[in-house]
C-alpha cells in the first residue's frame, strides 16, 4: 500500500456538488491518494502522513476530464473533407464510409498503435476516462476487432455497428439491420458496455427512429446500456427515443425542440453536448445554459473522430461551451467531469471524493477559469502520481 | 559553420508565394540549414551533404508562426473579468488599469520570468517570432522598463504608452498626451522599433483620432515604425488614420466599413486580424475572406494579453480564422506566417526560402490543414535544431 499527498494546490476543484456550480472548489486543500484512490481531502495543514509528497506549485487541480463520446478506432484521416466543408460542402454523414474503408484495411497492430497514441494525446490534455466506440468496421469481424482493441484501453466500450448503413448494404437496409441486431450484436456484446445508434432522418446513411429503436431494444436485451446519437443535423426523434428507452445519454442535441427539452428534464437521460462538432461542421450551437435552467443534466465530450471533429481536447470543448453555449467556466468544468461521468453512469470518476479514483488533472494556471480564459493553450495534463 | 539537413518531411510549406494560397507546398522536399539560415530547399533525394540529419518522420514542416501582436510584459491575470464578461459584462478597456497596477508593483525579475515563460509557451506552440508591446507601465520609468525587458527576448518591441490614459491623468488627458509624445517617447525610443496607439472612440480610456495622430506623428519623428489598434469596439477612425500615415499594420479591424476596406486595399497597411479577441470578448468576427477578395493584405496574430485574449496559441487563431472568418486552411497559415511577417516589414521570417531564418515549425500531422482540422490539439512546436 503506497500513499501520496498532493500539496501546494492553488485551487482544488472536487465537483462534489457543493458550492458555486457544484464545483466544491476550495483553497489551501491537499489530497491524499492511496493505491489509486482518493483517501483523504482536507486542509493541507491537517494532511495525514504519506509515503511521498507531490507539490504542484500553486496550480489548480481538478478531477480528470471524462470524455464520454469518442471514436478512436480508425485509420486514415479526412482532412480533405474538412477543407471542402469549410469551403461550403455540407456534411451528411457520407464521409464515414471513407474511414470504414481505411479502417478495414488496417492491421490490428496499426489500429492498436493509433488508438494508444490518441489515448496518450488525450491524457496529455487532462482526460483520464474515455469512452471508445466501434463503428468504422461494420462487419461482424471488424466491429468485434474494434471493440476488442478498445477494451485494451478502456472499460467504456460502445458497440456502434449502427453508425451508418455500409455501402454494400445500401440496397438492402433491412438486411443490415438484421445483421446489426443479430449476429453482429451477439459477437460484439462480450466486448461492449454500451450500444449506440446514429438516429438521424437528415442523413440517408444513418438510421430512422424505428430502425434505431430496434437496435437499442436488441442491445438492451443483450445486456448493454443505451446511448444515442440524436438531433445532430436537424430536428429529429433521437432525443425522445433516448428518453423513452431510458438511455444513459443522448449525444449532440444540436437541434432541440421545446418538447425535447421537456422530455430531457423529466427523464433520466443526460444530454451530452459536443461543441467541437458544431465548431468543425460550422453548425449552430445548442443553448446549454437554457438546458441547465430547464433542469436537464448535461455533459460535455469531444466526439473525437476523423469526420466531424478531429479534436481530442476537452479544454477546447470547455472553452467553446463558455463562449458559444452560455455556460459559466465552472458549469463547463462540471459538465466535462461529473456531468460526463453521470452520462456513463459512473460515480467513481469525474469527482474528487473519498473512495473515488484518484484521477487528478493539473492546470498550468491558478484556477479552473483559465481553461476557457486561456482558450487554445495546452494548460491541462493528467497528473502522473507514479513514483 | 554547422549544417543540418531536415529530412522525412511529409509536407513542406514554404509560403514562398507560389502554388495554392501562396503556400509553396511540396512533398518529398528537404531543407538544409546552415548557421541558422535556410541554405537549400529541394527534393530530398538531391539534398547536399550536411553535418547532421534530422528526420521528422513524415510530419508537416512550416515557417514558424509570426505573432505580430502580443502584450507579454504584465503581472497578474484578469480571470475574474473574463468570467464576468462571459456572464454579460461588456468590455470597455477599463480593465487595462488593473494590469497596470499589478505590473507596476512587480519587480524586474518577476516580469522577466513571466515574459520568458510566455515566450517559451509560444515557442512550444510553434511561434518563432513575437512582437512585444509595452503599455502596462504608463509612466516613463515603467514603460522603459517594459521595453528594456522585451528587447531581451525580441527585436520587435513596440512602445504603447498610448494604451489607455492612466487613472492619475483621467482629469487631464492633454497632460498625459504631452508626456507620451514628449519625455516618455524620448526615453522609450531607444528600446523600441515601433510605436502603437489604442485609437478607439468607443472607450473613454483610449484615444481619439486626433490624439492618436499626435502619438503616431511624434513616434515617426523619433524614428519608430507605426502600428495602430483600430476599429475594435465599433466603427472608428483607426483604419483610415493608419493607412493615411502609412502604418505597417492596423490591428483588430473588427468593425470595418466599405470605405475602410477600400482604403486598406489602396494602401500599404496590413490588416492584422485577432480572432482570439473576438472569441474571448464574444464579439462578431470580421470577414477575412472578403478582405482577401478586395485585395487587402492580412495577417493573423494572438493579441495575447490578460484582458481581451489570454491565448498565446497561433494554431487556435488559425482554427478560428477558418471557422469564423471564411479563410481556407492555407490562407490562414499564410496569414499567420508570411502575412504577419509583412505586417512587421520583415522578409527574413514567415517564409522558408534560401537566406531566410531557419525558423521551422513541425506539426504532429501530415498537413497544414490539421492546424484547423484538429482545433485545440497542441500539434505544433518550434523545431529545435541545436545539436
Amino acid at each position: 500500500m503506497s500513499s501520496v499527498v498532493v500539496a501546494g494546490i492553488g485551487e482544488l476543484v472536487t465537483c462534489d456538488g457543493t458550492g458555486t456550480d457544484g464545483l466544491g472548489a476550495r483553497s489551501g486543500a491537499a489530497v491524499v491518494v492511496e493505491d489509486g484512490l482518493v483517501a483523504w481531502i482536507g486542509p493541507q495543514s491537517a494532511a495525514p502522513a504519506a509515503d511521498r509528497r507531490v507539490d504542484v506549485g500553486g496550480r489548480a487541480v481538478l478531477p480528470g476530464f471524462v470524455d464520454s463520446h469518442a471514436h478512436l478506432v480508425f485509420a486514415g484521416d479526412r482532412g480533405d473533407e474538412f477543407a471542402a466543408r469549410m469551403a461550403g460542402t455540407p456534411y451528411d454523414g457520407g464521409g464515414i464510409g471513407v474511414s470504414v474503408a481505411s479502417t478495414r484495411a488496417a492491421t490490428d497492430d496499426e489500429l492498436r498503435a493509433l488508438l494508444a497514441a490518441r489515448v496518450a494525446e488525450m491524457r496529455a490534455q487532462g482526460t483520464t476516462t474515455v469512452e471508445v466506440k466501434s463503428g468504422y468496421g461494420l462487419t461482424v469481424e471488424d466491429e468485434v476487432r474494434a471493440l476488442r482493441l478498445a477494451r485494451e484501453v478502456t472499460q467504456e466500450t460502445t458497440f456502434l455497428g449502427a453508425h451508418v448503413v455500409p455501402a454494400e448494404y445500401a440496397a438492402d437496409r433491412a438486411a443490415y439491420l438484421d445483421l446489426v441486431t443479430g449476429p453482429m450484436l451477439a459477437a460484439a456484446a462480450p466486448y461492449a458496455r454500451w450500444v449506440d445508434v446514429f438516429c438521424e432522418p437528415h442523413s440517408a446513411h444513418a438510421f430512422t427512429a424505428e430502425e434505431a429503436r430496434a437496435v437499442l431494444v436488441a442491445g438492451r436485451e443483450a445486456g448493454l446500456g443505451l446511448r444515442v446519437h440524436g438531433n445532430q443535423l436537424g430536428p429529429g426523434p433521437g432525443v425522445q427515443l433516448a428518453v423513452e428507452l431510458g438511455a444513459a445519454s443522448v449525444d449532440h442535441c444540436t437541434y432541440l425542440s421545446g418538447a425535447d427539452v421537456d422530455a430531457l428534464a423529466a427523464g433520466t437521460t443526460v444530454a451530452t453536448l459536443l461543441p467541437g462538432v458544431e465548431f468543425s461542421t460550422r453548425s449552430p450551437y445548442p443553448d446549454a445554459a437554457a438546458l441547465l435552467r430547464a433542469g436537464v443534466d448535461i455533459a460535455l465530450a469531444t466526439d473525437c473522430n476523423p469526420g466531424t471533429c478531429y479534436s481530442s481536447s476537452m479544454p477546447f470543448v470547455i472553452a467553446l461551451a463558455v463562449r458559444e453555449m452560455g455556460l459559466t467556466p465552472g458549469q463547463a468544468v462540471h459538465a466535462a467531469t461529473a456531468g460526463s461521468a453521470r452520462s456513463l453512469r459512473r460515480d467513481d470518476v469525474g469527482r474528487l471524493v473519498v473512495g473515488a479514483r484518484a484521477d487528478l488533472t493539473v492546470l498550468d494556471a491558478p484556477s479552473h477559469v483559465h481553461l476557457s480564459y486561456r482558450a487554445g493553450v495546452p494548460i491541462a495534463r493528467a497528473l502522473d502520481l507514479r513514483a
